[in-house]
């Protein structure tokens, strides 16, 4: 069977216009350039999309723009989980309708300290509640956000009791062996992990990809990576992406949460200051911190 | 002008039916209850209310059939913080039009460890998204389950911003220190605890009222701290009530998140098994822990 979702795949930024709403045409470049420079995929409405700062309606709208503008629905797995169950069942339901049968899915995140067997019942509902033998889920793993970890055991759960529709897991924990923990589920579950350091020794412990943010603009080095992590004939290559992505990396999580700098970093690169619109509570980085961006962008590149 | 909101209200538990959808009908009994047993206002869709369990339409249609069961707009204080400021937005414009114009309101509550100004012009955003003079937000600062702190001099900023309209908080910190800061911002400012052991003390301080769950069930015992706390000819009866509230909150808070005991003390007090149900993640006690529960409960009532 292989992995149901694989490979290079980003964390797409959302931009926004004067008015703070989506930027149609621009993401859609942003779309074409991340396809074009070694992605396979695009996790669209993710943390770094802002999903979570937009109204049901508009990503509902934003999912039909970006087909509408030449990306296949096999190169899209958009992030579907809000808070309420119904919302999350509404938007999959969307998704499947526009042929779109991969989504990444956060558990419901309001409430803390709640139990497996919660997160466990959300699942099912969802899924249950969809009833749709196409679809595809990526268990979305992020508890500095979500406040909700999804662990090791409830994941197995899930895939035991949904198998092919539980198909994997975006792992943002940061932590390396989190990743490895889940790559020890087997079988087809696609691990995907979030933090572009580490990579290269989830692929070597049989993880199936990555949905990162960096990807916005390092999509290139990403792409090396999978492609040369197991080719000793391109050792060099592939620590000098590495590198860079351990850089940038560390450059995009340097000014507090990660998106304004991704956002900085695109408006940077375009030569185009609208880039770093946000929604609150998400701020643009400051003028500072823009030129401290700037600065150690600069050692990176040098 | 006096406090916008002020004496007793209650963080109205939510009773679903066996598709796990609002039971109207029994909702309406649980309103007429708390307005008859000492409530002044029903803070609906609250986090009592699991009100980030239901969708944007579910809950309109919660607010509209509580107000067709007799409710008048005066008596409600519905939740209409959700992470997307467009909804949020939506629903505060929808309570307006029904003519209930206080609202409690989170602030968005995906993103973590977002900033100051980022939460203020979250708020701002709403207000002027709203944009109707008869507007008074209750500020929900429950960082326990939100991960955003509403700190004090952010609330501040919000008052001198938007005087008025910035109308109070309901704390849920569960601190002394924390609503006692508030109830030092002074004017007409309305801090409303959401802790009931700590509700006399905040009088004292110059508080406006409280927003529980424990109301749910103790409702008298809460009017009696609300009109004894400054009448020594009732010490008493307002020690004996300050004890009720004391044991009743230890209770609710002995089995993990609150609400699945609230809901359970529910059925425990009417013979109805139905008000243990909730939606996920929140899950209802075991068998065992509502025999410990009432294990509990007769020793408190004895």
């Amino acid at each position: 069977m292989g992995f149901a979702i694989s490979g290079v795949w980003s964390a797409v930024a959302t931009p926004l216009d004067e008015a703070l709403n989506p930027d149609g045409a621009k993401l859609d470049r942003q779309c074409r350039w991340l396809l074009d420079n070694g992605c396979d995929g695009l996790a669209l409405l993710g943390t770094t999309g802002e999903a979570n700062s937009f109204s049901v309606a508009e990503r509902k709208a934003i999912l039909e723009g970006v087909l509408a503008g030449g990306v296949t629905p096999e190169q899209l797995a958009p992030g579907v989980g809000v808070a309420a169950i119904p919302e999350t069942t509404e938007l999959t339901r969307h998704a499947l309708g526009l042929g779109v049968t991969r989504v990444v899915m956060l558990p419901p995140f309001y409430y803390k300290n709640v139990s497996d067997d919660g997160v466990f019942a959300s699942y099912a509902r969802i899924i249950e509640g969809v009833a749709d033998d196409r679809l595809r889920i990526v268990l979305y793993n992020f508890p500095q956000q979500s406040g909700v970890p999804l662990g090791l055991d409830l994941v197995a759960r899930l895939i035991a009791a949904y198998p092919g529709i539980v198909a994997g897991v975006k792992d943002s924990t940061g932590k390396l062996e989190n990743a490895l923990g889940f790559c020890g589920l087997g079988g087809d579950f696609a691990v995907m992990v979030g933090s572009d350091p580490l990579f290269a020794q989830v692929l070597q412990a049989g993880g199936a990809g990555c949905i990162t943010a960096v990807s916005n603009l390092c999509a290139p080095d990403l792409r090396v990576v999978y492609d040369a992590w197991n080719d000793p004939s391109r050792a060099t290559e592939l620590a000098r992406a590495q590198a860079r992505l351990e850089g940038w990396r560390e450059v995009s999580m340097a000014f507090g949460p990660q998106l304004p700098a991704i956002k900085a970093l695109l408006a940077r690169r375009d030569g185009d200051a609208g880039w770093n619109r946000l929604r609150p509570p998400l701020m643009a980085l400051t003028a500072e911190q823009r030129q401290e961006l700037d600065r150690r962008v600069r050692t990176l590149d040098a």
